[in-house]
């Protein structure tokens, strides 16, 4: 009898796992259906943080009723090319128009983001990025989810919304955007963080993937398995995936005591 | 002595393959630079066609001089949705702004093009496509590159340039892709294909790998995987990868007698 209770004791984190499988629900049956999707836009921002993730937004837009919202500081066309341009006097940048400005959203109460996407790019890094900033504080509170790869969660650290949070980042920028959010727990290797409804990503194509987790968090695995599959993408499916962190010998800021 | 040159013999394949290696140069070295990249867009193309496959020039584009051309039936915003919307009432679409015309590009006998990339995507269903078709076969024999991903393969086939050559396509929609090219040798299981200076890809994110193929092609491996590293993305660098032309049991078209 003993021996048999022990065992059964071996069993029970399975058991338990079987449970929680059993009950399961996707997320937003817990809560309002994610479907308005805002994106943040800002000159020379990253286009695989932008399409990458609402290449299976579109899709999933004939499968459910999703609005998308492309809001920047005005409504003029919006370039992705570097505002200096390089030496060797490239003119290479796509142009995008904006639906919404950031204070059209904020004004309007009626309006419910239920998840907004903040991108990277080069263009975090000019001095003039205050009303982008600024938009992202201010509309936090209202969000159900905020998804913020690559260096896009440099602008969330400096909107004071990654405060008290894990989090992660491009790895080849990792030094610069660490030290936007001094009160933010850095993880080195990790393909993408979420913390609570807060997630964010590594550098550029790690949108995707952020993208797919954040899919499978809110309408299940089936879903963001189908629409990977319909975009021919092998996913990352690990967190921890992250040969990039490892390539520049990144540790977790601050370091752990 | 008969012993030892046997031995030689069998070294024979390596000494060729060390000699070969480091008389290696990068394609453009042999032909003009590669400079003045155009894109061909039409209503609902496909965002990762696009924007996944510019990511890796518009790093490069800080490296070296590369020129892009938007290129469109007129200069009108082009919007990603779909023209017919679901029935699910989505409001979702992404509007990009051309640069150049169809007809300004074809005119204007100065413009080098080096490469063109025709993307696939919803809108390659569309019944008016035919200016888009026209465009492709008017400027093919000006260009240096083809590169058409995902369904844009069946545009090139429409314009008679896959013709004759070994190609691919979107694997999803492989049966529709594949009988727009009668006198093309479609592979079935392949993450891209390079038929000459024409490549084809799979579907949407295999636009991301053929885009690397032709990076490593015209500029050298080494600046394929340093764009890569930029971006943090695990190339598939085996063209015959392709776990999606096997998920779907396709066979090459025409079969092989």
């Amino acid at each position: 009898m003993k021996t048999s209770g022990s065992k059964l004791f071996l069993l029970l984190p399975y058991l338990v796992y079987l449970v929680q499988a059993a009950l399961y629900q996707p997320n937003d049956t817990n809560s309002k259906p994610v479907k308005n999707i805002g994106v943040v836009l800002f000159p020379s921002f990253d286009v695989v943080d932008v399409f990458g993730s609402l290449e299976p937004l579109n899709l999933l837009s004939l499968q459910r009723q999703l609005n998308l919202y492309m809001i920047a500081a005005t409504l003029d066309p919006i370039s992705t090319a570097p505002r200096a341009m390089s030496a060797f006097n490239s003119s290479f940048g796509e142009v995008i128009v904006p639906s919404h400005t950031f204070d059209s959203v904020v004004r309007d109460p009626t309006l419910d983001l239920d998840m907004l996407l903040v991108p990277g790019g080069i263009g975090t890094r000019a001095p003039d990025l205050n009303d982008t900033i600024q938009f992202v504080a201010d509309v936090f509170p209202r969000l159900q989810y905020l998804v913020a790869p690559c260096t896009g969660a440099g602008i969330a650290a400096r909107a004071g919304v990654l405060d008290g949070r894990r989090a992660t980042t491009n790895k080849r920028s990792w030094n610069a955007t660490v030290a936007l959010g001094p009160k933010t727990y850095w993880v080195a290797r990790a393909r993408w963080v979420r913390d609570g409804h807060v997630f964010t990503g590594s550098g550029v194509t790690a949108a995707i993937d952020t993208m797919f987790a954040w899919i499978g968090h809110v309408w299940g695995e089936a879903t963001a398995a189908d629409l990977a599959l319909g975009i021919e993408y092998e996913r990352h499916t690990d967190p921890s995936w992250d040969p990039f962190g490892e390539h520049y010998g990144l540790s977790d800021v601050p370091p752990l005591r």
